[in-house]
């Protein structure tokens, strides 16, 4: 038997027909650096954004670049006449700490400046991080309930972290894995909901799953110039349900960016 | 044969003897409400204070008071000339919302303001909030390693959300359990260490428990007069260490937070 999938178009294309319907004014800046992978996705970004007629603007920055200039960079952004919301490259190199809080609150579409993080640790309203917010809208658009779930998040970086502080909002039982996690096929058993973050190709194979598991692929490596996910493949013929990558995640991802948008617009 | 049983009072004595030598003048300021558990608290702190030789000072608000008062309260209170640190009651009611970011973040002992939050948040330096460090520290003197470890956290409040990412930053695998949480004692005879922060007195029985589990009680509740913790007397009979309640995690915390107001005095 094989799985069912979660594709993430369905569930993108309820977003954007709200945004359409907002008729939406203003743009969306992104900062980061000219690198193909970032560079790739923001050109998905401005794709996206297309569909929901909300204009992209990109700024590439060397990847050398002075801590003073990104900073720089972010300050003018946040006054351009036509921008509403700010998407920093994330994770940033160690020497760039402080970029994220140079971001006006009221332009922060993806949960990084103090304020916002402090709002999601304690569960006040405000916007959230775009990835993890996908996860969760792609199992809402499945009827995949969580309340009461064990949901196992592997990966403890920019996407596990928020995740299982929002799905502690929803009532799931969570559990966090990384690479220190003794026996994690073991751990990835008990699950209900197995999300995994880490960006290493095809670490959760069968072993890591039972056939009641719904599984979450927020993985994404590329491997032969071909997009793979955390999950192997071979996991579909064991599992519950496993979202698709590509065509899982990204898509509610990027729809998620653009609905943060309008959330913190009409906060303003 | 019976457990191992964790006492605060020799952990809480090494950060005093720290203290007592740093020589260190300024105040610690709490505000909260004119209620028993928490006056009952403060006296507490009071005596702490004088094992290392600083003065803390205690404001009492009506329990009716208007968030405003409130607010000005904590506004006054970090202008004082003797201030050095602000603690203030937690939780609070909703009401409320807003006071802990009234507090000037270098006077913020005890993690509340968004600052300090997004910074524990990150694993970036800063002080971290008392009772889940006085949790870490305990069982650091007590030689109990965490890298690798499965750690279960009972309860997602002021205690138990901290107290995952801080154990998660140290490496330990973690799990968050609360009321909606499927088969509580299943998920917790998984753990190598339990700690119990959600107040329900005696929940932890010898069902949660095995003999190689390390238990930490977090809780407090009066019961008939007496202090009670998380955790059933014959989970003693079962595991493999077990804090102390009353004389375990307590003293601890309450060094903690005259560690807090030292180190944040340094890093102003």
């Amino acid at each position: 038997m094989s799985a069912n999938v979660l594709f993430g178009k369905p569930c993108a294309e309820v977003i954007y027909q709200a945004l359409r319907e907002s008729a939406f004014k203003g743009a969306l800046y992104t900062i980061g650096f000219d690198a193909p992978q970032w560079k790739q996705y923001t050109y998905s970004l401005e794709n996206s954004g297309k569909k929901c007629g909300i204009r992209t603007r990109h700024i590439y920055l060397r990847q050398d670049c002075a801590p003073n200039e990104m900073f720089e960079t972010i300050d003018s952004v946040c006054r351009m006449h036509d921008a509403a919301g700010v998407l920093l490259e994330q994770p940033l190199p160690e020497v760039y700490q402080g970029a994220a809080n140079r971001i006006v609150p009221q332009m922060d579409v993806d949960c990084l400046t103090s304020r916002s993080i402090a709002a999601m640790y304690k569960g006040a309203s405000g916007i959230r991080p775009a990835t993890p917010s996908a996860v969760i809208r792609l199992l809402d658009f499945y009827d995949i309930s969580l309340s009461g779930k064990h949901v196992v998040v592997v990966g403890r970086g920019t996407v596990g972290k928020p995740l299982a502080l929002m799905m502690l909002a929803r009532n799931a039982t969570v559990t966090v894995c990384h690479t220190k996690t003794a026996d994690l096929p073991t751990v990835c058993k008990t699950a209900d909901i197995l999300v995994s973050a880490c960006g290493v190709a095809g670490l959760i194979n069968k072993d890591f799953v039972t056939e009641k598991t719904v599984v979450v692929d927020v993985g994404l490596s590329i491997v032969d110039g071909h997009s793979v996910g955390d999950v192997a493949p071979e996991v579909c013929e064991v599992c519950s349900a496993v979202s698709s990558v590509p065509g899982g995640v990204g898509p509610v991802t990027r729809a998620v960016v653009f609905e943060n948008l309008l959330k913190i617009s009409k906060a303003k």
